[in-house]
């Protein structure tokens, strides 16, 4: 599970201990969302969260721990939005277009990218030990709409020919593209684009035309 | 475009001196894709190109040239594969399909991603000024897949729904956000699932079924 691995688990620090900890990890997270990991330095997290440098060795010993527990932070928060009662499980295709709208209108979608993807990208090539950790994250993030889908698949909502899995991915990887692309054009218009068209795609399966959905709008 | 800007241009080297710079670029584009630009140095370049440190300041000044050689030297490529023959313009589903199959067999994409995209991702918040050369990049990359849509569409092979700009932002955010996922998963079935949905999205706009093309095969 991404809040248990990776970093020290705080068990047996106080409360001002736990405290602490957990303002180097936000503003550790902040840094490395807005500047990259590579320019998240000690010196600039001692000066952003108001610590020194011996508190940050004492919670996160290595940056690879450090980078970790960020990780964790960041998929705890993804995944706690998308299972959040705004979007109800994601089985109903109005939930896929109020997600799509929220990303579309979320102005750090295009500067920084996704929180956890553009984490994702920047490290994977390196030598930290973070595979399981992303892979894992990523996974849960996935069932999350495979989970919606096969429910309207179950409930006849969408055709049989409709296979949840495969349409997951393909609205998770809209989403990580998109969001790649949305950065590298500074507009936000691939992102939109992709996911609305993702969500359409989703919408041919579905076995009743829904009145409050407009496919295809520009 | 690519291949003219953010370098040095070799106008005036002598033969051996375009050949000795284009190793160089080479071996970096090479060791940038397996590595990423962060671990790429001029200590592992020097010995992979097998030329000398005070060579590469003369080609390549600073990091920041460097890297910017590589993009316009992986976006040519990328450019190129796309253009070529084997797709014919992609102005039939039949080029889609085999795009999608080329890169699900393709075993790097699970291990290094796209060679222009991950090397976006990588880059893309650090303070390297080179976000005019992928966002030029991109567009027209873009562009190949939109044009050859909206040829379809023009001979009514597709129908008025379809609107090619946003179908050719779907289809690169599935490319680059499944070649992460794969990345990450460290398998294809991400990236396969993506491309192949994508595709299928195409083709429900697609004014005749065509007997070559089966659409949401597993």
């Amino acid at each position: 599970m991404p809040t248990t691995t990776g970093t020290r688990e705080p068990r047996k620090l106080t409360d001002k201990g736990q405290a602490t900890r957990a303002r180097i990890l936000e503003h550790a997270a902040e840094l490395i969302y807005a500047n990259g990991v590579h320019a998240t330095n000690n010196d600039r997290l001692r000066r952003a969260a108001g610590v020194s440098g011996s508190q940050i060795n004492h919670y996160f010993p290595t940056k690879e721990s450090l980078v970790l527990a960020v990780i964790a932070w960041q998929a705890e928060r993804v995944l706690a939005f998308h299972r959040g009662e705004r979007f109800a499980g994601f089985d109903d295709l109005e939930a896929f277009r109020a997600w799509t709208d929220h990303y579309v209108a979320y102005e750090r979608a295009y500067q920084e990218g996704c929180s956890l993807g553009s984490l994702a990208s920047e490290i994977i090539k390196t030598d930290l030990d973070v595979h399981d950790e992303l892979a894992g994250a990523f996974d849960q993030w996935r069932a999350i709409f495979r989970d919606g889908l096969q429910r309207m698949q179950d409930q006849r909502r969408l055709s049989a020919a409709a296979d949840p899995t495969r349409l997951a991915n393909l609205l998770l990887a809209a989403f990580q593209g998109g969001m790649l692309l949305a950065q590298v054009a500074q507009e936000i218009t691939p992102l939109r684009d992709a996911l609305q068209t993702a969500v359409d795609h989703v919408q041919t399966f579905a076995t009743s035309p829904d009145a409050d959905v407009s496919p295809r709008a520009p």
